[in-house]
């Protein structure tokens, strides 16, 4: 019997594929999780008795958390990735670590076939493919969803008929979570003019008491909350608890999927919009004018590619390389503020400060520099101007 | 007796320069400011009456605003400028529509110096001198605060025993008002580490009550709030007054001075956050990838050469009519919800929206494209990845 | 009869599609060429008889050699674009423009459907069908070709039994020639290591005696040859004829296609090449160190999406007006001097030189500027670096 | 006494220099050359009896050539940079390491100060200083030639006066040599419209028989020429030594000076013209395309900061770690045609090579994709457009 590695979910879609692909196709499916930060071994022991009903040979969740924050998270703070200046990529980054998993798992059971439950109409199915098809072109995919393009309706029906009768009410809201942000889709996402209505929000307002925060980051990675030092992770996963209480980071994303659609999709990501911005603040007082410029550009354009799926081009790799060496004095603490609904960067704290009064002389005027040389400075920049003024004055 | 033009502001440094310039230094002394926003008429009649006092042989108030929004700021929204991804660069933007008011000035009544206030410490003598030296390489610049470093209490002490006594007294914060934001610096904004205090902010909370706001733009330009059409320059007026009445836009920018020195300055800019958040979500439905991302690339370095004051590089007119060839489809709705100290975009309504459901079976999988294109597209997609991976697996 | 435009070359591929389609699917075929420069009228005429014969309804050649020049060439002149920093993008530009105008013909006459001969592996597919379906995506797109992998022999034996008796004889080569190079593929560009034979490229040295030329431009357009005003396209065709004759302009482009596959392809472009460097050249003399900048950028750009069929993204007329607005100063004569295989740039002759000695005291040490502001010049711009080592070092 | 490190050239100004710093200024004068590839012993030996002779206490010729090559010349090399797509930026780049070694060896010797030769007119004045004042603020810098502003003839008459008569016969045109090419200025360059004639480049048409070499790359590394391995140093010579003899690498560089003045400068620089072409030919075989279009905007902009004495702005550090990264695939040989004044790129191989057939089924139509998958491809590409050109024909 051929093996097949089933993306499983627990939703409708992939338990559909569960029976489809087992019973109807023959296939000995291995059904696998990847926990990218939104599941609780509760929701995976529910997963996986799922799976198993259903006809998956075995069931694994894969933990991916950690290697989701090296490989793809680090890299979002150190470039202050927002997409179209609004969205911390929470799903795509996701899904990209995903598919990597995904496919390393269904070439050490030497499965033949990779399958999963995206429709030919969104992004998730170009990460999942290209990432397969790069890393293991000789394994096929393949995609019950998009493929037979089935109603809810006939899913539910056709599981029923299987004997398979949970109960698949449709959410009103299509929620996905994970370490990086919980996207909100559906209803007024599917409109240009209406917002979410608050309750769309898995996080709601619980406190309304501000509350300074320290941040603490070292190489540009957040090593520290509050004094405390954990890893990177579970201080992301810290701060996420403490400031979705405070419903903060919520937002909509406006975007250009890879098929050429414009899509919206809501999000709340408290953690990361906090973490991208005291780091940036960190960044604006630890690096050079050209660091700035050149991070900011080359940040858009990885933010950029991860979101089309192309992690894998070796340019990727590349900007990492020029990413992390831009961190080597990002360290210090940011102190920020939270309120309801909004945060507040209140300041930081570096010995790599580069406004630090300490250095006396050599940042003061008349000590640093004279007015001369001020005058002298602008004169000299003037140069280009003043020549090109003249010249063309004259003969416009 | 040799023509002046002083750029008069009727604060203490200005002032000084008033009264050194045409009594020790024998200048026929024409003292202007260049309204670019932040004057009434009262303030005005009160700087041109200390003016002449002062000893001024001539005062004049030269309106600017409507020639800084047709000059600047509507590029800023076009390329949705943020300084540092913060700033919209009020001060910075004002200064060089002075400078040049100013010099335009000089030699309309031929004048063979211009005086201004600026220290050897700042950006504003670079935005200064340039325009000035570019425009009127002939016109000698005279900056007595610069040259002389003179305490504020020499200062005071000098207008003194020339019979010149205002009150003095040292805001605690110093203050620059303009239609597009106002900034705030001293004290705290001289450390890393403190936020301004509220009270800090010429304008306080005001209202409560959430309300929404309808932002109509044709063509970039925002000609209308709540359905009302009005010139742009009324419009931001408008809802600048209403929005800092919420406290919005408050924030602290950190930047790199053009001499090379990090600054610290607070600044409120309710109008102008809002519209360029609320321009640059129309502009994510309304144009294409690219357009986007170059915007991005272009209007960074736009905000970049403007803040240090090399508005006459031609290069800026070059990327003006990059900016203004982008907005042929800019046009359409943006809502917006005001709230306490910060603000919410609803969504925008436009004939031009990419998103917009009534192309029917262009953006629709099925009646746009089926299954098998999709998967064509990505297998093709995937062809260079595939090609590397293979290529370098086998020789890595 | 359903009405369709055939773009018709007179080779192999579209001749046995002019008989397909006409005869088998039963389709009045009207046949098209679009002349970019490459076609003389014997050739047209002979093409015509052809198609005729073949059954065509009707031929027609369309003359766009304005047409190119006004809206490709002359933007790829103004941001001096060479593709991977060597090809002119000769085909690529050509294939655009003959896109748009059978686009055009097709709408005019009622097509309902267009076919062209490009096979599935190529550039040529993804440049003709994406203008096709933007601008007409009623019209069907039928490519015998690529649907049907004929081999040359099954599709000259079809026309054989159709009476058809043409010499088919593959060229060793296979030329495209049009205004703005003549590409040349075949045998050695399928290897990554061999270099084309002197005898593969069509135009061979005839002259050895080097000669020197004057260009000269206006507003970045080549309006004269040696002094003799005349049409650009003109220009460009003289100066062609003539260099070509120098064996001028030979290299082979390695590129990635749209596809993602490598590919390598022989070009002779002695004119574009030449007027290039030389537009170039006179722009480094006129134009502003960020003008050149960002003109460098963006031409790759514009480059990059031309060649990929994007030409249509409306932020290539974003970047056209940004190309434009640069040249309002790049008026001269450039002197080049013509050798066999090779030319060299003389110099330039220009009353916008931003080089020229004329303005005297503005561009000269001494009454420009002094020692002294040149040391405060460079004080000042230490001043981010001496900052960022006192503070850096210390805590390294 | 004081100690002082001249940077010491053997020519005429900073011979004044040595003889007044040490006579005038009492001084004790430690003459230093730094060698970055252009002397040989002899010449080392006659600079140190000049230096001795004229009062100096020491001399020393520090060997930079290797430093040279692992801090410079390598990322120029990665980068493929050419300043204005012409220069290989020989002296800007020597000037660099040459301040650092100068400022290495003053700190070394506990030197109080540090002179050099430049005149306020250049770049040289600005590399040299700011490098100075970055890395040891506290050394003074004095600048004779700069502050005085004396003519030849003064020099030499002062020189005279204190007993040194060599002959200072100004050379027609002002030679630098380095490792990484020679400038040639004076006369001609000077002007806007003169080429240099052939008798002003140091090397001369030699040899006419074309050549065929191979140059090998490893890791973007150039280590060996024609089979015979060897430090890239030494490669760089000995390719230089051949292709000069055909008279290769001649150019005039036309640029912006840092103090915004602009110049025109000749060059020859056989070896480095040819290593960065045959350079990028390798990478258009073995790098993504995206890699290569973020290494042409990285590149451009590295060149740009080096040229203008930016070399310790921590983004050069990163650019270099980018551009470190990108070399991993980009190994193999090079086939090179020298002809007298030009070269021909023959082709590459390299076990990287993306063009390489050997990957068979996955670069190939049929086995790699099918007609209906690029049909596919295609009709996904143009969703984006063919949604603007509907939503925008219907409302413009």
């Amino acid at each position: 019997m051929k093996k097949l590695v089933l993306a499983y979910s627990g939703g409708l879609d992939t338990s559909y594929c569960a029976r489809y692909l087992s019973k109807e196709k023959g296939f000995e499916v291995h059904a696998v999780s990847v926990n990218t930060g939104g599941f609780s071994k509760e929701e995976i022991a529910v997963i996986e008795e799922k799976a198993l009903q259903l006809g998956a040979s075995s069931y694994v969740s894969l933990d991916a958390v950690q290697t989701f924050y090296e490989s793809v998270v680090k890299y979002l703070i150190f470039g202050n990735v927002l997409r179209n200046n609004t969205y911390p990529l929470s799903v795509s980054a996701e899904r990209i670590v995903q598919a990597l998993e995904i496919v390393k798992y269904a070439k050490k059971i030497g499965a033949s076939a990779i399958a999963h439950g995206s429709t030919g109409a969104g992004n998730d199915q170009v990460r999942f493919d290209m990432i397969f098809q790069i890393i293991a072109p000789e394994i096929e995919i393949i995609t019950p969803i998009r493929d037979q393009k089935l109603s809810r309706e006939t899913e539910i029906a056709y599981l029923k008929e299987n004997g398979i009768a949970y109960s698949w009410e449709k959410a009103k809201y299509s929620i996905n979570q994970g370490l990086w942000g919980t996207s909100v889709g559906g209803d007024e996402t599917l409109t240009s003019n209406l917002p979410l209505p608050e309750s769309a929000y898995p996080s709601q307002l619980e406190r309304k008491e501000p509350v300074q925060l320290t941040l603490q980051f070292k190489n540009g990675e957040f090593v520290a909350l509050d004094g405390v030092e954990d890893s990177p992770v579970n201080n992301i996963e810290k701060l996420n608890s403490l400031a979705a209480s405070y419903a903060i980071g919520r937002d909509i994303h406006v975007g250009d999927t890879i098929i050429g659609i414009k899509g919206r999709v809501g999000f709340e990501a408290a953690a990361p919009l906090i973490i991208i911005k005291a780091h940036h603040l960190l960044e604006k007082h630890t690096l050079s004018k050209w660091q700035q410029y050149q991070k900011e550009q080359l940040g858009n354009f990885y933010g950029m590619l991860l979101h089309e799926g192309n992690y894998l081009d070796e340019v990727m790799r590349n900007i990492e390389a020029f990413l992390e060496d831009t961190q080597k004095h990002v360290s210090g603490e940011v102190f920020v503020t939270l309120y309801p609904y909004r945060f507040q960067l209140d300041g930081i704290q570096s010995e790599h400060d580069l406004m630090n009064a300490s250095f006396g002389s050599y940042g003061e005027m008349n000590k640093g520099w004279s007015a001369d040389d001020a005058k002298g400075f602008i004169k000299i920049l003037s140069n280009q101007g003043k020549i090109a003024n003249h010249v063309n004055q004259s003969h416009d």
